[in-house]
């Protein structure tokens, strides 16, 4: 039952892996993470995860691995706790000084933490949950994957306070994303996310979900909506790797739609389990 | 020579101290931190580090312990390691569980460490330096002296590359604080500094400059400069923990005043030094 998690070059019991409380991650949240979902012993849009991974690195200067690092280590991750359906979580910070310091004092070598997570394979239609609106008290580098996640703790809390699965962000009413999601909006027929600049996480989940939309020939925007457009919606899904597509039917006391998952949402989800058996096939 | 880190109950080598993976702290940020300098072997302002540790806390509602707690850890800091001259970090985080899920699953008991770092006791005044202009792209909760701090490295980055010793950070062109330090300006003998909102740390040193000015009788406004203003600016200086009271002669390009210590500032050193003083007598 004990999984093994990776942590620079060993493998380890998850109690037994520990790092320095001077690792620049620990002190300074100075890293990046991904998670890359894993079906049946196969990881999904692999590829496309480990671009961005690629990208997060890139984006703080922390020294990278070539892409056949991280492929060996997402197919040993696997073998080694027998893995069928679960998460892969990868976590790298600058590494770990002999004192605290804002910038690093010399080379140091990055922290490569990887572990695993359970997660089902589902072909259901989820049931439509509700979220909250919270005004995007983050930082203004949303694309960026990084350890630096207080922000999104302290709205996921008041998310949890008021019963609702993820908090709608919004700056100055413009809605950016959920805290661990981003989102679609259905108005008329046509299919809304917001566009992917630093005020958003470019989803690996949103831009599959974009294709599948295109592949439906449904017309897309990338144009974010504005919280006063909220009671008009028709329908309304958050996407992430781990919910895939979550249809939301209230936002705090307001019902998107009549509450139900709407029709162009279902025919994603189920294009998006389509995709899944295909990728499995 | 090898100080002694404390680690949840523990005294222990620095690199002996080692906290989990699944620590909060190293996979979410979640955790504040507070910085104590000691001049002598006594605590400096001791009583407005702990009042803001608990503020901290508090806000990210982190358990506390009672000032008792970390007062008799600072005493025990300074004898182990035979402190005379330094600053003391504490952190504490949420604690670990066994795996990441972005809010606790169950009870946790949060993590706390502290360490020491060496720190001179001047008494000069210091040369003027430059600081660079930044975007501030942190987030919108800078009141708390949280371990989030990836925005704030980014930025020590930047400024490091334009060889300057800190990024002046603006919102929209409005100047909130340094990296890891708050400002002061002067223009035509009154001493500005901005006000203590969301978006500034309320700076310990800033708070204690703050109340030398009034001893002083110096005019003093709580109020933001624009970055337009600052070709006009007679005096500019910076101010935290390590730095003191750190005069800056140049801001990209622009000149300060003539580039040299101004009046004010030095009179404002001079006074600070004195308060040091008056806390060793």
């Amino acid at each position: 039952m004990s999984d093994l998690v990776y942590l620079n070059g060993e493998w380890l019991a998850p109690e037994q892996a520990k790092v320095s409380v001077f690792d620049r991650g620990f002190l300074f949240a100075d890293g990046i993470y991904e998670v890359m979902p894993i079906y049946q012993g196969r990881p999904f849009l692999a590829t496309q995860h480990l671009a961005r991974l690629h990208r997060s690195l890139a984006a703080i200067a922390i020294p990278d691995q070539p892409d056949e690092f991280w492929q060996s280590l997402v197919a040993e991750l696997i073998e080694r706790n027998g893995l069928q359906n679960g998460l892969i979580y990868f976590q790298v910070t600058r590494g770990a000084e002999t004192k605290r310091s804002h910038l690093p004092q010399g080379p140091i070598t990055p922290t490569i933490f990887a572990s695993i997570s359970p997660l089902e394979l589902h072909w259901d239609i989820p049931k439509p949950a509700k979220a909250v609106l919270c005004e995007d008290i983050r930082w203004l580098r949303c694309d960026i994957k990084s350890i630096s996640l207080l922000g999104n703790i302290v709205l996921k809390q008041y998310a949890q306070q008021h019963h609702a699965i993820e908090p709608m962000l919004h700056r100055d009413g413009v809605v950016t994303e959920g805290a661990s999601s981003n989102y679609f909006a259905v108005k008329d027929g046509v299919l809304y996310t917001a566009p992917t600049n630093h005020l958003i996480l470019p989803g690996i989940t949103r831009m599959w979900v974009l294709q599948l939309a295109h592949q439906l020939k449904l017309t897309v925007r990338e144009e974010p909506f504005h919280i006063s457009e909220l009671a008009q919606l028709d329908e309304l899904f958050l996407t992430s790797s781990s919910r895939e597509v979550q249809p939301i039917g209230q936002i705090d006391d307001i019902i998107i739609g009549n509450g139900r998952c709407g029709p162009l949402t279902q025919q994603l989800i189920e294009a998006f389990h389509a995709s899944k058996r295909a990728h499995l096939a």
